[in-house]
């Protein structure tokens, strides 16, 4: 395993030499958007749903992508194929305001989990934060940035109360999503997760494949904290980590303190579907598409 | 006039060589907080109120900064007599979470200006803009960030209406601030600020030293857009630029399209002070402390 690589300004460079202008707009004004996405056993996943969102997110802020999604797709099997990571992330970025300078960096490092996979089975425990959520009306959560102050400002009222992470509602107190992930709850065999000012995940999405594989209705709506709070199980969703359980919500113990049926049953048809090669694209393939061409 | 200097990772480098790591958490979560200040003929400006603005930013969100005021303005001082720039803003940042890694940053570059003052002459066109300004439930305007998303999208905004720039309300729709400045106005020779949801700005505070000094009233308070679309004048302030008179607000012209005489009061008096050495600190002082030490 390999410790991955990066393509920043037209060059592939070794992680630790990745590094941009402290003047950049990306870094002090945050002007950034982004994507990640991630192979396991040589094969990327939902490639083209990423590339869509991702350049979804640039045209949402007014920023143009100096590669198409086809040239984006070869650079980020480079990382991974000269990086030596089987598992990988990227990140697309291009900072700056309108017709000013344009920065794309994509990256492929060792696959991160926000939940390591002893502990998801197990099942975590979360609190809704007093913190919330940054409102749609002012950064556009659909449109993958770096604003994450709020999620930092939650996570460390996690911390302080002892559980390993947090969900944030909206202003107006509807539930939203977390730190890189999004929520989903069980009540009555049917999954519910929030409609409204969240990224639209890959793995959400990917969730909602599943159940109806399983044939488990889901919704997409309004929910207050209580709605989780008195679910039957409930889970958060990244593609950093997949389906991980969560069995506490506050002080709320949910499905017996253990990861739900549901959950569980969502969560091993996710990492059995991939390594079948579900929704996959073969890194080899990209770089062979470039060898041909 | 010089090109400026950074001190980084404990060194002084040129503005050029002045890299991060694209994994730092101060990019990719924007756990950044800051500060600016100038210096105008050879003096900072309000230094210590800087100083500890700065330092109430680092422990608003829980980051501890590896160097205490005075070490922070000697850096400073020796970044600006280094770099050549008799005027200069700084920025120091903490990035990371809670115990882990700190990096620290400042820098002196040659004076910026949001209005040059030929136009300053003239008064800015702003707008009231769509985009609300991320709420202090999320992420605090007073400890001083790079959360600019809003303030970006907001001037987006107000360059496709042919303005200068644009000031922003809070979701719940009162006046807060606009892109690195604060607002007033001025009415019935009163003047007048939003009280919350923006940074305390140093150039505001001034502004309320200067009215003083003139007899004027001034007020902090809730306003709604039409208490500054109906005032007599307007300006917005800021470190970079001073007191900068505004003429029109959306479709409302103010004190007949030129620089009202509170506002240009105000900013004749604020230059005029500063260069007399008012709240000033001599770069060389601080040096000079060091030398001696």
């Amino acid at each position: 395993m390999g410790d991955g690589m990066v393509f920043i300004d037209g060059e592939y460079v070794a992680p630790q030499d990745a590094k941009i202008s402290i003047f950049d707009n990306g870094f002090v004004k945050s002007d950034v958007v982004y994507d990640v996405t991630s192979t396991w056993k040589g094969q990327f996943f939902r490639l083209d749903d990423h590339m869509d969102r991702f350049l979804r997110s640039c045209a949402g802020v007014h920023m143009t992508c100096p590669y198409g999604a086809d040239e984006i797709k070869r650079i980020l099997a480079e990382c991974v194929e000269r990086g030596g990571v089987g598992e990988a992330a990227y990140v697309g970025f291009v900072p700056n305001l309108r017709d000013t300078d344009v920065t794309f960096i994509a990256y492929a490092v060792p696959y991160a989990w926000i939940v390591p996979p002893e502990v998801q089975e197990k099942g975590i425990d979360i609190i809704v934060a007093k913190t919330r959520r940054i409102p749609d009306e002012c950064v556009e959560a659909r449109y993958k940035n770096h604003h994450w102050g709020d999620l930092t400002r939650a996570r460390i009222e996690a911390l302080d109360a002892g559980a390993h992470n947090a969900v944030l509602c909206t202003p107006d107190g509807y539930l939203a999503e977390g730190p890189g992930f999004n929520i989903f709850f069980v009540k009555d065999g049917a999954l519910h997760t929030p409609a409204r000012n969240m990224l639209e995940g890959i793995t959400r999405r990917t969730v909602h494949d599943l159940a109806d594989e399983l044939g488990a209705p889901h919704h997409d709506g309004d929910y207050r904290p209580d709605d989780l709070r008195e679910a039957d199980e409930a889970f958060i969703c990244s593609t950093a980590g997949g389906i991980m359980p969560v069995v506490k919500v506050d002080d709320r113990v949910l499905s017996n303190g253990a990861p739900g049926p549901m959950s569980a049953k969502l969560r091993e048809l996710y990492w059995k579907k991939r390594e079948a090669g579900w929704h996959g694209t073969p890194v080899g393939d990209l770089l062979g598409q470039r060898a041909v061409a």
